[in-house]
């Protein structure tokens, strides 16, 4: 017979972490396993599993050997604006690591995306998204290269630096996004992934996939982006229209 | 040193399977661990990490003792409209369980949410969400009680069908959605909510935290949604406005 009035031990030291969690500021460092354990009068592997649960929802974070209060997670805005908006709005510096660019000839599903031929030379993009010099997501962007020739990896990328906007450099060019789809899953990620994130094929992680089409209805770019889903969250605001 | 030309195994195997599962149909069976392994002339443990990263992109999921191959992913619109309208759009018929009806009083987050008092009465409805009897979300919704007194647990729920749509009862009872904002993570779930799922600990969940006002900007409802991840993927559409 459990006695109704004992709550179980997880849930009591859950409880008790959001408390500690509570009066501690970013980066503060985080009592150990043990000493958890022995404050709360619990087993090491109760106190691993809270602990394993607030790294996964980022309220926490390994730092070196220990453990620190995390920053809250950067929040994304669903919209047209570019990642550097939605990072600006939040007081995060954004900045951006090249890791591939390059001509690549167009899959199935490239081509039905960009309404070109398979096989007809695409722009691939890919890059590490940072805010505050953390690596938070990782970004492939697919763009004709016949429309978006100056971006092309043959022309040596002298009028594109590829660790600032993207759709800075689109605008700039005359390009009006007009409107976008966007599908998000969750996945973990493959040992490449999260290898260029500094993170673990454990951890879930946001999978947004966007096709965006100009004023006109042309596409412009499809975009598959990774997001660490301990540093970021998106956010959508619904009208009824 | 390394054939540049030789891809790794993991590759390798992934892109067979997936070669084989393009050649069947839902609801066939996927070959074994041990036949596949043999197939590919490659270890179980090989096979054993892409059958998982499958399972947990919800193209496979286990049946019985075995596996079979899975039904594409609910996509679950991003807009006012109800868990039923998007799921009837996807040719799915939407169910609900009721897990919790009772009244409680309201947390400080609730009550911010819901602009009453702490400790004033709420609402807290959760329901398991079905599409063709599958579990793919658990969602619990909080709503005044002083508002909303026919969905009160201590009239008996008489006037309210917890298996039907929560939005059509508002609705023909003169609640106009105006605007609601979503912020959407991915998180794994706890033991109760992956049991009530019949999931595990380990399958990433997307968490849906919703709060929507009427047409007046006065708060309806705060809702945190726990969705399959290996079932459920999120849509939104966005327009320059």
């Amino acid at each position: 017979m459990t006695d109704p009035m004992r709550l179980p031990k997880p849930y009591v030291v859950r409880t008790a972490l959001d408390e500690i969690l509570a009066d501690l500021d970013v980066d503060d460092p985080v009592p150990s396993e043990r000493e958890l354990a022995a404050r709360f009068g619990v087993a090491r592997e109760t106190v691993r599993q809270a602990l394993h649960d607030l790294l996964v929802r980022g309220r926490i974070e390994r730092r070196g050997r220990g453990t620190v209060v995390a920053r809250p997670k950067l929040t994304q805005p669903l919209s047209l604006k570019s990642y550097t908006e939605g990072a600006v709005k939040m007081g995060r510096v954004p900045g951006r690591i090249l890791v591939t660019w390059q001509d690549i000839p167009a899959t199935g599903d490239l081509a039905a995306g960009l309404n070109i031929g398979v096989g007809d030379p695409v722009i691939h993009l890919e890059r590490i998204l940072l805010a505050d010099r953390q690596r938070i997501g990782l970004e492939s962007t697919y763009l004709r290269a016949d429309r978006f020739g100056f971006l092309a990896a043959s022309c040596g990328g002298e009028t594109f630096d590829p660790t600032t906007s993207l759709y800075a450099a689109l605008r700039a060019r005359g390009v009006e996004f007009g409107s976008a789809v966007e599908r998000i899953e969750t996945v973990v990620p493959s040992p490449r992934e999260a290898d260029l994130l500094e993170s673990t094929t454990a951890m879930p992680m946001l999978l947004l996939n966007r096709r965006s089409l100009d004023v006109d209805g042309t596409p412009i770019e499809t975009v598959r982006a990774l997001y660490r889903g301990d540093r970021v969250a998106f956010e959508a605001n619904l009208n009824d229209r």
